[in-house]
């Protein structure tokens, strides 16, 4: 008979792709990055006047007397059914042909993540991430005991002839495939960046010749603040081969935690499936009031005034405080934009310096699946004002000075 | 190279347990079985009047005041901060101890045990079940690629000596013990019944000796129409056994779909971690408000005297309507009653007839792993109105009657 006298001992009754991530951090742990007086340029938050408690609460007005007891029920009222409807009129406004048969609503895009990850993925298996990435997809991902491969970027998003070069290589040697490539092609999380339309259509190709899946993740897309945005991925997909996954949380609020995946109806069906429960009809019923009350383009152009605003802040700042030898992406949208530290600064170390100037980031190592990190940071505009912007990234720029003479002595 | 001409063919792509359970229903087919003018005893819904659609918008309007923008922020604000002390209290109103620690809040209870699934449960596992058991439960274990042993049940519940002696027979062949029992201990999803407190202990040492978990399910204790509650599992769990399942879905509302986990630290931490995202903080924040401001020991009696009613109500509708040879168990509680039909009879089948005659009930099969639900059926007394449940069990008495006869005559 077994024997279990620890008490703490549960380690031999979880699943193996548990008992091997066991030391990693839970969803959201970031958030504790944060120091007394210090503007958090970490944050990916939208910022307070962003979030429309007005709207949302005469959508729940409007939405009880609608729908009365059915809004509270388990399948929900006409509002909740109006859901799917709702989500396929947001995505042809991106340009996205789709039906509500191709529509799979999720508790916001990294409850969709994980979906599509559980359907997808055996132990073993073989996916590719962008280097760096968003840091929650990179976690969950861990969660499913698979290799993740990473593939460098530039100024253009994914450096696709490298990803091709590799995935040539690895058929020649018979290594495994990825099962997909998870990318943010618009205004990445964390570097800012947008992906080329020749990149996107070469993925896309690459995608059908070596049978994989490309999992584009899009929360960003519609907070441009200058320039065009390119097509997605999933408007471009003749064959099936994108899985979009899209949210409410940076166009109406986080707090309602709601996205949607769009596929091939096929891959909808397993989703739908292997999602088990937790719909929240009340949070559906409520958003598909509030967009059927609002003037959602209008909403848009306000929110993209807002993150204009902070952005160019940011990139003025930096421009004009920051010592030479700094470099930083400039981002056309979204929320972050990533910055490159001279050989020798380690950014996690420099946070400590910084978080005493009165600035808190995002060290580029939570972005990374291996150690290629240490010099990154990623600074947030979305969350804090403007005047705080050029506060933060005064502060960060004399705690870069302050290592950068170090930097200089170990030179020598 | 690879090639895939063929438009609906992502089998290869998809994981091992999705491609193995591709033809099951998805979570809540269940709820298509209707029939135009009949009375459903197929939903197990609150019935309309015990959703409090009142007191939900003023819990909105207050969360929105107090809490602000920080309501619908990625965090949340205090209000979704409380969510784990309020599910501390509602736990200790059950005679639990615990800890916030010992706390993991989820998107309702079919989420929650998603979450224990895909935390303990690797391909190829075995976990046990009772049968019949939850439809739900059902159907997402089966998403993870485990065998599922189903262990009889009798009016106090699982029939524990079975179970003991089967654990003792795959001990002695070598044959593999379960990961964990899966119980609903009270008021049993589909059957009604209520474990007795000496098998509850008796489980309890089986968990000992044979070390597996027990995922203790209790969505309706709280709903006791009459007689005394056992303990918990969990109250009575010394050696951090029991993974405790529970949910606001029949305390509050279904609609704003919450559970929670209690369990030992250690394994909480590991929930946390696997549970990526997802966390709607304005629900979280809506409840705990709720919660706050409700007497919620009153609301459940509110409640109770609402089910009694109509349990009394089918219980004498059956009484007085059904003909020999049917037998039902005799609920103290929850939502469900459990139909024995006599031999010959097809609870499937028999539904077209009850359709007809103006009922619908859920067939036995949908509560088993295996084939063992053809003579089963569940009645829910909990939606429809105690008027409503006379004129369906009238209903299912004559399709009963209707289909007596053909049985009699294939026993000639």
């Amino acid at each position: 008979m077994s024997e279990s006298d620890e008490s703490d001992g549960y380690e031999r009754l979880f699943a193996d792709p548990v008992r091997e991530t066991m030391d990693g951090a839970a969803y959201g742990t970031w958030r504790a990055i944060t120091a007394p007086d210090a503007v958090s340029l970490a944050f990916g938050f939208p910022y307070p006047d962003a979030l429309p408690n007005g709207k949302v609460n005469e959508a729940v007005d409007a939405l009880l007397e609608i729908d009365h007891e059915d809004a509270l029920q388990y399948a929900g009222g006409d509002y909740a059914d109006a859901i799917t409807e709702t989500v396929v009129e947001r995505t042809h406004a991106r340009g996205i042909e789709c039906t509500e048969a191709e529509v799979h609503v999720t508790n916001g895009a990294t409850h969709a993540l994980d979906t599509v990850a559980q359907t997808f993925l055996d132990p073993g298996d073989t996916i590719a991430v962008e280097a760096p990435t968003y840091m929650g997809a990179l976690r969950l991902f861990r969660n499913y005991g698979v290799d993740v491969e990473g593939y460098a970027m530039d100024e253009n998003g994914l450096d696709v002839d490298a990803f091709a070069a590799d995935l040539a290589a690895r058929e020649e040697a018979g290594d495994p495939l990825p099962k997909f490539l998870y990318t943010v092609p618009d205004f990445q999380n964390p570097t800012g960046v947008t992906l080329s339309t020749d990149r996107r259509e070469r993925l896309l190709e690459l995608a059908e010749t070596y049978d994989f899946l490309i999992v584009e993740d899009d929360p960003y897309g519609q907070l441009r603040y200058d320039g065009t945005t390119p097509e997605p991925l999933k408007s471009l997909d003749e064959d099936g081969r994108v899985v979009r996954v899209d949210t409410f949380s940076k166009t109406i609020a986080p707090g309602i935690r709601t996205g949607w995946v769009v596929a091939d109806e096929a891959i909808v069906r397993e989703l739908d499936r292997i999602n088990a429960g937790g719909e929240n009809v009340f949070t559906l019923g409520l958003i598909a009031r509030y967009c059927e009350a609002t003037d959602f383009e209008a909403d848009l152009e306000d929110l993209r005034a807002g993150y204009r605003e902070r952005r160019d802040r940011m990139l003025d700042a930096l421009d004009s405080r920051m010592p030479a030898g700094v470099e930083w992406s400039e981002p056309a949208g979204g929320f972050f934009l990533w910055v490159e530290f001279p050989e020798g600064i380690d950014a996690e170390e420099l946070l400590e310096t910084a978080a005493e100037e009165g600035v808190t980031y995002l060290p580029g190592s939570y972005f990374f699946h291996d150690d290629r990190g240490s010099r990154y940071a990623r600074l947030s505009f979305s969350y804090v004002t403007p005047e705080e912007i050029e506060d933060g990234i005064a502060a960060l720029a004399r705690a870069t000075r302050a290592a950068l003479p170090a930097v200089e002595a170990s030179d020598d």
